[in-house]
């Protein structure tokens, strides 16, 4: 069934095919994105959606000369396949296998590495300049979703797209779904647009009854009401992109190969900026993935006939438990309101949205809007809560800084997919934030050790009068029961865990069972280690974390974070100012990006496993 | 003369008064503003424009029960004189004084503290959610510029704000001015309104036109062709905040008191989110302000009847080194670009841009975009470097990590006015890039020790293929001469300022300077120190120093950053990771916002001064 896609190397192989082979190719791409999907897990519901666009853009353009570039880059399996990479497609986020997003270290046809969302167009316009400066001749298309469009920087990149007025295709691609439905303005802007009928056509309609008007002098008020509901919907259409200086094309169906083809090959000769405003069905073709939109837009491994997820934990994840906490602490307070930035399914928000529907935000992907807004609600006596993952939370730093902490407000951060998240790489690991958020004055900086430890943690920064955070790993929990109810620690005090006396391992956040196993390593070796979760990075429990290494004159750390700026660093530092001298092993996150694959196997990687902290124990105590 | 303004606590004192006094009331605050910022420094084209703005929000509104958010907030000083602050507004800007933005602290009237731009409507919404939880009754207004309307954040909040439908007053003050000239597509539709009709007369008359047609028949396709020019016209009129779900007001004369109080009287009573589009005059009522807007901005003390500013430096800045090096080095090397966020000026940018039109590119208030952008141009073989301040990379965070720094793309990243800025205070001071930007992997951290080593960086920087950062104080270089030609430096190599025996001072940056004079200071209480100019944060010059310190047996690190994750920390992390012993003390900013104040004052305050730098050495040699 795979003669087609084996034999396309690049866009001139699909060239040459005949629209009946086109329709094949969509199909065999389908079959192959939902075969690996169900084996590897990835994006499911973005790339069925986009597979008769990308078959479209490399029929009509020619990669790698002209540039094509996927925002927020989950959808680009399809593109993938269709640059030669069908072979290696199996190894599909794998570790050393075929990236889940486009990058530009492993194919000339990723002509720019995405992850996050919004960028494309602010990347497709750099290109554009640089074209221009080097005389040089291609076009650069920027395909980006409706729930992308409405991160600012989209925005920002729009508006100098306009001014410049440099030969720039952006590609709409509305199937009303970023992650989850859409919420916003634009977003019903969009669709009052796709519901409405083209604005070629309402132009044609509106000159028709203006031409035939004099014939019919009587009926003329009538007519005039008539023209005015005509003409506000013909404004309407694509007004938006007009104020922003870009020609605007469509809406048009991105299922209808042909009619995309054609529209394709009529933009490519218009100069300027233009957006093409292509309708897109999120999991096409495949029945599971067309009615369950959120559930299949990033799976684990599925069995195909079912949909059924292959891998169910019983142990409550650390999202779970969060949104347990949330739901809990905010029936006793409703000064408490929940915040996402289009993730209400993956931060847990969503089962607190529907219990609290008043009180729940999703802000769309803006998480520079989100963090402000927080801050708002909290000077008007709110009790925010932005529950964001920690590599998007880097979009907010100004705010978390300048609105947040300046002010001294009462918002609490939650950040889920801290650390290593595994398969999704590079630009997801949520690696640095224990550095750029503890750097910040007023912050308060907390990791739980397991799932029991979040609930109460965040029950800490939500009484906390200040700002507070606490960042918490993806997937599942330890197993350990939850204790009620939930009660606030003490801010800045650690946790003594077992008592030793030959060196101190000091743990924080998901860092601790680690440890503990270490320790149970060192135990047979006859060192005996005294455990410590800190709890919290900031403050230190400056007192404890100095009785223990002046106990035992030597220390590990251990963090999931960078080791720059981190939580080695923080007690390096507390040692250096407090003139104590220690033999000191901070292990953490070296400094290199992450690659993708298992967790458990990055994190043996970089040593952030109990063998590697135990030798590094061992060698410190020898 | 300045009997109005005395009398005048809140806006109750403000709704008693006559139109004529109104009007006193405006020439009052305009003569404050001149005669105050002509003596402290500060922004004083933006407060000139808003003076009648400022006096119709209070008349009509209710402060501080009513909430009034100034976006940027350097426009707040008529706000701050018709809210009881009139007898310490000498004070402004100094240490201990009126603050030259809105701060929360500062009084009940500054509903939102700001300083960066865009924020308001983020914050303003978040109250208004906070409002209707709480079924309080109030009025919540956001005042933000046409340019600061450009920023993504504002874009973000607006397509919520048009979402969520709650009672929201936006006011955009338009003076197609945010410190530069605006650049960017909504700029260009903003001035096409306000050149144009007003939207309704328009409508009356397309409506006219309409009913008349029956009766001119013959004349039909003419008033066809003359009706469609029209309607586009109308079409256009506030299409782009429609389109957002807003409903739009205006264009009105900012200047018009009578005319802005009937207009704000009439949308308080409009349910949902608005937004009243009032034009103003930059510098209104200073005749040197008016005509050259962008100097007028923000200035030191000047002489009031010339416009002459008192304190000319004759030594060359760290801004106008940067323009001389980024000048010679693209006249030998055409890939180079120059981006700036609507700072021109600010940067050093524009005498570039004079010579170099076509490689010189303002995006306007957009760091995300323009981080983004750069990497864009880098990914086609351009050398881009993104000039911009400290405080406001913080708001591209995340475009560094994910777009230039995991793809290793050739971006060179300017900060100016890093470390403490002065006057302008919290909000606006650079003290944790360091920090931020070396947790990083793949980038390179730089700072030069003075405005001829700055040109140097700038070509090492550029010359190195990845990411690389510099950064620089605001203000006057130390006065040295310009070596040329510029060479590249080694990266990661750091340079042996003098040999000493009994302590190394290390510094990176602007402190070099300062250690010299510390050293001076020792060696006249005879010690002996060595003095090291570390140039890179990152790569340290791990060999160098730990030569150093292994001789002397002591380091005193000093850096105008953050300690947490700053270079003291790389320094103690190195000597940690290498095992080595030594007396050491870092000495940054500490853990707490710096307040405004004269930058000299406030280094010395937290103890980034020549004899603090001396004593803690001396206290390690002790």
């Amino acid at each position: 069934m795979t003669h087609l896609l084996e034999s396309i190397k690049s866009s001139k192989d699909i060239k040459v095919l005949t629209k009946q082979q086109l329709h094949l190719l969509a199909d065999e791409i389908r079959e192959e994105v939902i075969n690996t999907v169900s084996s590897n897990g990835g994006h499911l519901g973005p790339n069925l959606g986009v597979t008769e666009l990308a078959i479209a853009l490399h029929y009509v353009f020619d990669s790698p000369k002209d540039k094509i570039i996927w925002d927020v880059g989950h959808q680009s399996y399809p593109h993938k396949l269709l640059t030669g990479r069908k072979t290696q497609f199996k190894s599909l986020r794998k570790h050393g296998g075929i990236s889940g997003y486009p990058k530009i270290a492993e194919s000339e046809h990723d002509a720019f590495g995405t992850g996050h969302s919004s960028t494309s167009i602010s990347a497709a316009l750099g290109m554009a300049i640089a074209r221009d400066l080097k005389k040089e001749n291609h076009n650069i298309i920027a395909v980006i979703g409706d729930g992308a469009l409405t991160g600012g920087m989209s925005f920002e990149a729009l508006n100098q797209a306009g001014h410049l007025q440099k030969n720039l295709i952006i590609i709409l691609n509305d199937n009303q779904m970023s992650i989850s439905e859409n919420v916003g303005a634009l977003s019903s802007y969009l669709s009052n647009i796709v519901k409405n009928p083209k604005y070629s056509e309402i132009r044609n309609t509106v000159r028709d009854a203006i031409m035939k008007l004099p014939g019919i002098g009587e009926k003329a008020a009538d007519t005039v009401g008539h023209m005015e509901d005509l003409l506000r919907s013909m404004s309407k259409s694509g007004m938006f992109f007009k104020a922003l200086g870009l020609k605007y094309f469509g809406p048009i169906d991105g299922h209808d190969l042909e009619g995309m083809i054609k529209a394709l090959r009529n933009i490519k000769t218009i100069d300027g900026p233009l957006l093409l405003h292509v309708v897109t069905k999120k999991g096409k073709g495949y029945d599971h993935a067309e009615q369950n939109k959120e559930k299949y837009h990033g799976v684990s491994p599925f069995n195909i006939s079912s949909g059924e997820n292959l891998s169910k934990s019983t142990v409550m994840s650390y999202t779970g438990a969060f949104t347990r906490a949330m739901i809990k602490l905010a029936e006793q307070d409703k000064r408490i309101v929940g915040l996402t930035a289009a993730m209400p399914k993956g931060t847990g928000l969503d089962a607190f949205g529907k219990q609290f529907p008043e009180r729940f935000f999703d802000v769309g992907i803006a998480e520079q809007h989100c963090v402000t807004l927080a801050a708002g609600l909290a000077k008007s006596g709110m009790k925010p809560v932005a529950a964001i993952y920690s590599t998007f939370l880097q979009r907010g730093y100004d705010q978390v800084i300048h609105d947040v902490c300046v002010q001294n407000l009462d918002v609490t951060f939650c950040l889920d997919r801290a650390g290593i998240v595994g398969e999704d790489g590079p630009t997801q690991h949520g690696v640095f934030d224990l550095s750029f958020l503890s750097a910040v004055p007023n912050m308060v900086v907390m990791a739980p050790k397991d799932e029991n430890e979040l609930g109460h943690m965040l029950k800490t920064a939500i009484d906390h009068r200040g700002p507070a955070s606490l960042r918490y790993p993806r997937g599942s929990g330890i197993g350990v029961a939850i204790q009620n109810p939930y009660h606030s620690i003490e801010i800045g005090t650690s946790e003594l865990v077992q008592k030793g006396s030959d060196v101190s391992l000091i743990g924080i956040g998901s860092c601790v069972p680690t440890i503990e196993s270490a320790a149970k390593l060192l135990e047979s070796r006859n060192i005996n280690a005294e455990i410590i979760n800190a709890r919290f990075m900031k403050p230190l429990d400056e007192r404890a974390i100095i009785k223990s290494i002046k106990k035992t004159g030597r220390v590990v750390t251990v963090e999931e974070n960078v080791i720059q700026g981190g939580f080695g660093s923080a007690v390096s530092q507390l040692l250096i100012d407090k003139g104590i001298n220690a033999d000191i092993k901070c292990i953490g996150v070296p400094d290199s990006f992450v690659e993708q694959g298992p967790a458990s196997m990055l994190r043996k990687r970089i040593g952030l496993n109990p063998e590697n902290i135990a030798q590094s124990a061992q060698q410190l105590v020898k």
